[in-house]
């Protein structure tokens, strides 16, 4: 007997069940259904025991499916009902264009023509009421990764729904985090095994590749969970396309270049880490790419697999009327060589014929917005292009660039999945190189510039050491399975961590009482030959590990800090659980600490691997005067703050009045060749350790005996 | 409320219902459940009304699902319950070192190994009952495709399954024919939709590429569902491995060659129809091939999706640990020169050094089994190796020869996908060149070998003209669907037809009466060019229409025959309906005339496209003296015998006793340098054209108003 079968009896009997109860749209906590299960219709049950039904206005149920909807509706007439209001959604006919079944990215102008107006139209709803009307409605007709981009950027932006936190990317669209190998495994494990019995299903470390792919060595930061959620949310809180009010946020131009610079120094310190050399600028357009990147990842919403990159792949211009979308790799390297002419002329020109100089202030904010490039922000989208986006879409169409194979793009083409890709490093690695061709132009930081201080610092265990491990944590994808039985399933990812650590930083204040900024940096100590790095190179290397105000009393001040209190990073609980909290149901301790969103660094990424044999580092600790680096009015830290340096705090102003990376965004003074002749009373650098070890360790477990020792490889 | 919080609800209620009905395995309609939704375990409830439950003994079910086992085989009490009883099955240890998600081919020997133990086990099981209950075992824990594979052989070749019918293959496994993109949506549709109430899920006519893509032009021709099910069916019913008794068939080799040499034809037929020229012969494995191909293949059972070819991908040597396999580009480059050394020389060397003759009764035979290659049939392995399976495995594996990064084969390397790919004509075409440089070694036919005859050709609708088109056909799919709710869910797929035609054939018996064979070919006039094809040329694309005896009277004989009985070909409903019968059920004349087996050409494919404007043809009639063709003694037409010109009649000889193609298998007589020249008194050539009509017409609707005009193309 099937369960088609069994509707009328279910009906019957449910009849008898507990009284029906309500819920209203008004209920924060009902938006979380909006984001669960893609491609299933908002009247299909929700919720874990699927006794959460909306009713909907017929107008809004697709006319095919208005008897399923009847029917379902009445079936679980024992649950909550949720009524929602019908009312007069704007036209929707430009973002409907977009197949429900395709894949979408905000590199794409046609796609992101799209995103504006659904953005507009749902920020533009006066009550949250009609937003979430608006929302449901366009849910049932509009491509689930569109909708749901939209639907986020809305979430983050409104008023209404501030401290919402929206559901776990990585479960509700497991299909671009995930080996697409588990789907069908989960498919089964839900099917034949009832929810507090499954058990996770384990993707080994090294499920894309193997190590005969030297890049391979360094996949484990590429398709980490955290760092592309994070490049996700990063892209959630800073679209460069929408709504004015929502692009225009302080020093955008800057922060985009910040942060992809440090995705840069970090990629290269794993490399270092790995026995691998710097990544190679991706500087001719004209030849074949070499080495290939396979990403594994399958469909579930959409119909088409992200495409592999192949070996020998060869960038070519672009003809794809699918997208409406033509451009030649000679646009590519005009656009390119106009933003060099403009750092080497000190000077941008506006569509109008003015000229804007490119200063010490505002300059790397305003290339960073022609750089990305940012409609509304660029000063001139004619005339320096959109190079970055654009650059992202040729190289993720090399397999099919006018569209006879009817291709989709490759995951390095969507911001979501372009992290895993060797290719993003390459073509970023030349990014960050025009950005810092226009910081080679600035005058280098005097010695006057800076306060005085000393410090020192140790590291837990060892010394001066920190250890790094791999970890298997679990992740709960069920909210992505369209259709499948209720109830939790888990994906297990072996991912890098560290033990935690604090530092310990003794300063000597000779003046009176005040605040300084503490800035925590760390680099490696040798170049890919073994050779010390000198100091303009490794400038370019540091990564950020903290920055925070501290007190100084006079004379010996002794500075205690968490490495989970960093100001770049995000808990690991962000990462890898469910912390969706809607306000109806926060409160709870439990809940608070969670509450926080979803753009940093991830905790578990912090470290560098560094390797067995222990990695030479260099921790770099500078104490700054906090009158020179306060911003006016000081923005006030609310529960979004956490991972502020690259992130910034969400809806204000950049808490850092000093040029991001400072002090290493600059050539250094033509006396200072080395580190050590780089540092000035303020500064103080300790060499400490990466010591890696080479097993699997339980969650908790950071210094205790191995769940498996060695790297679980794929058969 | 869930279903799994229905299940003890469910229970109490079954108890209510109707009283258990029981069947046994002995019971030949219940073989069909084995090959229902290959990845559901079989305790699971099968059937349309998911009322027929397996018991299977507690040793059966994998340990961690016995709970569930036992909780399913109650659930359902009040259906048919199977008891399955429990055997010693041999060691299947070899046959599951293939993954439960990894794709299987036999064209790897590994996988070769395993299918042939796999085979050796069920062929030898000695009741039915035992060959059952081993199926059963296996089906838990073997490769779904693994089993489907050897588990048909067996079937195919037991005695005591003899007439069995197996379900549609490509209703099983619809991820090796249909459009990824439609298994999403087939779980919406069986989720939302009620069984009756679902609509076809429409794959267009152009889903895996463009016509930009010259080679896409023949896709519909490559990718149609009715040949890549004869070509898997050809290799069911030929397996060039396995137990001798299955593999040592009559002719085997030579039916290899005739096989693939009439694709060849039927290939560059449809290439002259769509204005593209020849294959082109696959002769230098050192350079880059050149258009790539994406097959647009998903996953559902396999955890990997068939890798794309790009353009410009390169074969390899062969590093792949994980198919125990190593070879070198130089060992197929040896094996090639070998087999034409051999052919030169005009005899091949045993392994014990000693000779045997290429002559003209079984050379060809002999160069089929080692060219393919038959471990138990090639007369030297060692010398002569594997050329044309690890030619495949080859070019399969161009993405990722050493493993580097874990990638699977693409669709050439396995039988049941390869033709999907345009590598294959050109591999194939190679291959075929090879056969007939044996076969150019042979004394021309001569005029004395042919009987004497005159012929006549009249097409219906306008004489002489054959009328081809669009239609669209259903394809359930549901048998495929692992996990899904009940009923059938169609793919609705577009693919060539034509109107169906007769043959008028008038002879003058000039002697006494007797029996003739009827010989039926057509081929192109004209080149790429538009030149006239000499004979030379001709005679290699001739593709066999039909052929059959005919009881000659003296004098004047009126032969009709419809199209629809040829000798090449299966009817229309082999390919489009699920048509297994089970020997329980069969027996109403509406199953009868579905009961035949799987091998021949798909009805709907017979003609080939031609052209709007009229493709120029020639119709070649040959009557032979059935005296010098009768084999002796004469095969026995049984239920499998339709479609036996590419396939053979089933475990009986080859029915002609004259080399496959004849008479177009040899060089012609010096003196025929054209067609017209090569006829003698017994054969008439009849020009024929092809018209093409760019519409889409409903199945059973050859004449009459399109569907829809002109070509649907993906959005």
């Amino acid at each position: 007997m099937g369960p088609a079968r069994l509707f009328p009896l279910l009906a019957a009997l449910a009849a008898l069940a507990s009284a029906q109860r309500r819920s209203s749209i008004s209920d924060r906590a009902n938006l979380q259904y909006l984001f669960d299960r893609p491609v299933e219709p908002l009247y299909f049950a929700k919720g874990e025991n699927e006794d959460v039904t909306f009713k909907l206005p017929p107008s809004y149920v697709p006319r095919r499916y208005q008897n399923k909807a009847t029917e379902l509706s009445n079936r679980f007439a024992g649950g909550t009902t949720i009524e929602v209001p019908a009312i007069n959604v704007p036209d929707i006919s430009l973002p409907m264009q977009l197949g429900r079944r395709e894949h979408f990215s905000m590199f794409i102008p046609y796609h992101r023509r799209m995103a504006r107006r659904l953005v507009e139209i749902f920020m533009g709803m006066r009550t949250y009421e009609d937003f979430m009307s608006a929302g449901i409605f366009c849910r049932e007709r509009i491509n689930p990764f569109l909708f749901s981009y939209a639907m986020s950027v809305a979430v983050l932006h409104r008023n209404d729904t501030r401290g919402v936190q929206l559901p776990l990317f990585a479960g509700r669209f497991p299909e671009k985090f995930f080996d697409g190998a588990i789907f069908s495994r989960a498919r089964e494990e839900t099917n034949l095994v009832n929810p507090g019995e499954r058990i996770p299903l384990e993707i080994p470390l090294d499920w894309t590749g193997t190590d005969l792919d030297p890049e391979h060595r360094v996949a484990y930061f590429r398709e980490d969970v955290g760092i592309n959620l994070n490049h996700w949310a990063w892209h959630l809180v800073y679209p460069f396309d929408g709504p004015r009010n929502i692009v225009a946020k302080d020093r955008r131009g800057e922060i985009f270049y910040y942060f992809h610079q440090q995705i840069i120094a970090r990629y290269n310190f794993e490399r270092f880490s790995n026995r691998l050399g710097r990544v190679q600028r991706l500087l001719n357009w004209r030849e074949p790419i070499e080495g290939g990147y396979f990403s594994k990842l399958d469909s579930l919403v959409a119909s088409r697999v992200w495409p592999p990159r192949h070996a020998g792949a060869r960038p070519s211009d672009i003809n794809r009327e699918d997208m409406q979308l033509n451009f030649d790799l000679a646009d590519l390297e005009r656009w390119r060589d106009r933003i060099y002419e403009a750092i080497h002329s000190g000077r941008l020109q506006r569509e109008n014929g003015e000229f804007v100089r490119l200063d010490e202030v505002s300059g790397i904010d305003l290339l960073g917005n022609i750089m990305e490039a940012s409609p509304p922000l660029s000063v001139n989208l004619n005339l320096y292009g959109d190079f970055h986006n654009l650059a992202h879409v040729a190289l993720g169409l090399m397999h099919d660039p006018d569209h006879r194979h009817l291709e989709t793009f490759s995951v390095v083409a969507e911001p979501t999945t372009a992290m895993r890709d060797p290719l993003f490093y390459r073509l970023h690695s030349f990014v960050d190189d025009v950005f810092h061709e226009h910081k080679r132009t600035l005058a280098p930081y005097t010695v006057q510039q800076v306060a005085s201080a000393q410090v020192q610092t140790q590291g837990l265990g060892r010394a001066n050491e920190l250890n790094t491990f791999w970890q298997v944590s679990d992740i709960d994808l069920s909210r992505g399975l369209d259709f499948a039985p209720r109830g939790p399933v888990f994906v297990r990812v072996t991912h890098l961590q560290h033990a935690p650590f604090s530092y310990r930083v003794q300063v000597r204040n000779s003046g009176a009482a005040r605040t300084g900024t503490v800035r925590i940096f760390l680099a490696p100590r040798f170049d890919e030959r073994g050779t010390p790095l000198t100091f303009r190179e490794q400038r370019l290397l540091f990564i950020e590990m903290d920055k925070f105000q501290f007190n100084f009393q006079p004379g010996a001040n002794t500075i205690e800090r968490l490495s989970t209190a960093s100001a770049v990073s995000v808990p690991y609980e962000r990462t890898f659980r469910d912390t969706s909290v809607m306000p109806a149901q926060a409160g709870s301790p439990a809940q608070e600490q969670f509450n926080y969103c979803g753009c940093g660094w991830p905790q578990h990424m912090l470290v560098p691997r560094g390797s067995q044999e222990g990695l030479a580092a260099d921790l770099f600790v500078m104490v700054s005067n906090y009158a020179d680096d306060r911003v006016n009015p000081p923005p006030q830290p609310n529960s979004c703050s956490q991972g502020h340096s690259y992130c910034g705090i969400f809806n204000q102003p950049y808490p850092d009045r000093r040029p991001m990376g400072y002090p290493f965004d600059r050539n250094p003074r033509t006396n200072a060749q080395t580190l050590a002749q780089f540092l000035t009373p303020n500064m103080l650098v300790t060499p400490v350790t990466i010591r890696f070890f080479d097993e699997i360790r339980a969650p908790g477990n950071s210094t205790g005996i191995p769940v498996r020792r060695g790297r679980v490889t794929t058969k």
